[in-house]
């Protein structure tokens, strides 16, 4: 079994992360790099950041031709749809709420339950999720890319040495793209830069409430989802830590097993990738279900599921405001062009 | 009643048109102008340019939160979504194939069977429509909007001098916007405008057929769907003009009565508004049921059902080569940023 971090308490956290190999300290607070983590054999190219915008546009990639990856993750708003779940082809409901794709590179792993190891692995698995973007194979993928001419050269550009169409290449080109949707730049990164005016006082206090309450025991690091561990080592958290809060059966916290409906070992029953907090003010609903609607209630479940507190509302009010300051500068970016297909098309309906 | 233009012959096509005031002459081949006619009351702004984008291209503007405008009349591609009809929320299907938004601001009428006068009345009709976007009611989607903070300082930025944030105003805004899709700078435009080597030998043959075969009696004009009119005269055709050939039962052709599910009258049955060739190769499937898969077969279809005439194989790839020439060049534009909602969300789902 692979490696990773799991932690209940904040002494346990210590324990755990002094054994992590090559971690040189723990720090509650960090700003976000200006560049993320990128895989040896997947190099960051011009071509391939254009070709993977468009991939990552195209609905032709969905079976009938109505769901991108930006549907659910939507790059012109906080990279998720702000809805509870998500939608997919023929009105289809998933169970759990898109996590966003900013700064999704600075995950060692993808998914609520973790079960993509690196962004590549994760871009192949809603093509073919069957209520996401429903194609019937990672074949017939390649297939309907392969009719469009544009896509055939991009591909060439992107992939010169072996520029065969395969879902590896697939994958990589979007995940490369996904390597530049990276949002520095939030009041609380230019304060960590020594802008001590780019905080409000009440974000301050937030900032400070944060580590004493206990929050930061795991939404520490740069994405404020746990410390930088090698791309495949998970971060894991049980949620609920303290079972039995009223909140359980009101948003239904342990209806889904996380990572358990991966292992099926009782073990990983309520364990989840700890999410990141940047931009988390423009992402609700919360939690893996979306069932909390609004921030302040989020705060509220955790302290209470995660720490067995019972937040002041004033309490609420300094940490969601410095929640707040990590809303970040969301890149311009120019829209694709998606290939044609001249005289004809390509979804079969 | 509206006076409208609507012809069944080439020589009604004159005879009628000699009687439109204010025509200077007809035309068949005429550059696409660098811009479009402009309303009295709605002139373009940049501040309502952006906001159009940004309302455009909101999906929260449909009931579940999943359908913007641009889901059916996608911008980075041509202008349509390349099915045979539209998808809206809940994965309802729509009985009519999704007109380009690209260049629409030339058509004097809106939707295929021209009940919009004008783009700005067409942007409220899919916001409502219950297998479109799906929203309850108009006041739903000023409500949903007035919800949004960056939407009411967008607003006043557009409409400085009444603020208020309408229907009206959210459709002169994106009707704004819509007016910036223009694509001139064709292979035939540059052909037009004096570079003879812009067309292949094989486009200029279909250049030439399209008015011996007698296709421009009807799609002439800058936008190749017939002369410009005042904003709200329609130019409508009776398709099929020769009824009774295979393809009436092959493709379903009447079993939509065009405006005449608008009208109820039976003078309009079969009658619909012409629409576009510009970006036609890159808008598959054809007419307004979308039933016709590829160009070549479009082209066959309409010469013998508009003109009675069985075109040679020869001519239809000619007439296709021509069709392929009036792409046009789609004009880089950057992603819009849409609004956040800190800290909670705007669909109820």
């Amino acid at each position: 079994m692979k490696t990773f971090i799991s932690i209940k308490t904040p002494f346990l956290l210590f324990a755990t992360l002094s054994v992590v190999a090559g971690l040189k300290s723990v720090q509650a607070f960090e700003a976000l790099p200006a560049k993320p983590p990128v895989p040896a054999d997947n190099p960051i190219t011009q071509a391939k950041v254009e070709l993977g915008k468009q991939l990552y546009f195209d609905p032709r990639l969905s079976k009938d031709g109505t769901i991108s990856c930006n549907s659910c993750h939507n790059v012109m708003a906080g990279g998720d749809d702000n809805r509870p779940n998500s939608v997919g082809v023929k009105g289809q409901h998933g169970g759990r709420s898109a996590p966003t794709v900013w700064n999704s590179a600075f995950m060692s792993v993808q998914f609520w339950d973790g079960r993509a190891k690196s962004l590549e692995d994760q871009a192949k698995g809603p093509l073919t999720n069957p209520i996401e973007m429903g194609m019937d194979s990672h074949a017939l993928v390649i297939e309907r890319i392969k009719k469009m001419p544009e896509y055939v050269s991009a591909f060439k550009k992107a992939f010169p040495k072996d520029s065969d169409i395969t879902i590896d290449h697939v994958a990589k080109a979007i995940a490369t793209y996904e390597r530049t949707l990276i949002t520095p730049g939030s009041a609380f990164d230019r304060h960590q830069k020594g802008d001590k005016k780019a905080l409000s006082a009440q974000a301050v206090r937030g900032m400070g409430l944060v580590q004493s309450v206990g929050c930061t025991s795991c939404h520490s690091g740069p994405n404020f989802a746990g410390p930088m561990l090698p791309e495949g080592t998970p971060f894991f958290q049980k949620f609920p830590t303290f079972p039995g809060s009223k909140y359980d059966s009101q948003y239904k916290l342990t209806a889904d097993g996380g990572r358990f409906e991966v292992t099926k070992n009782e073990a990983d029953r309520g364990m989840w990738r700890v999410p990141t907090w940047r931009n988390v003010s423009v992402t609700a609903p919360y939690f893996h279900n979306g069932a909390v609607k609004t921030l302040d209630e989020a705060i509220r479940v955790m302290a209470k599921t995660q720490l067995n507190k019972d937040l002041k509302d004033d309490e609420v009010k300094d940490i969601q405001a410095f929640l707040e300051s990590l809303t970040g500068k969301f890149p311009e970016q120019k829209m694709p062009r998606l290939p044609a297909t001249p005289g004809e098309y390509v979804v079969a309906d």
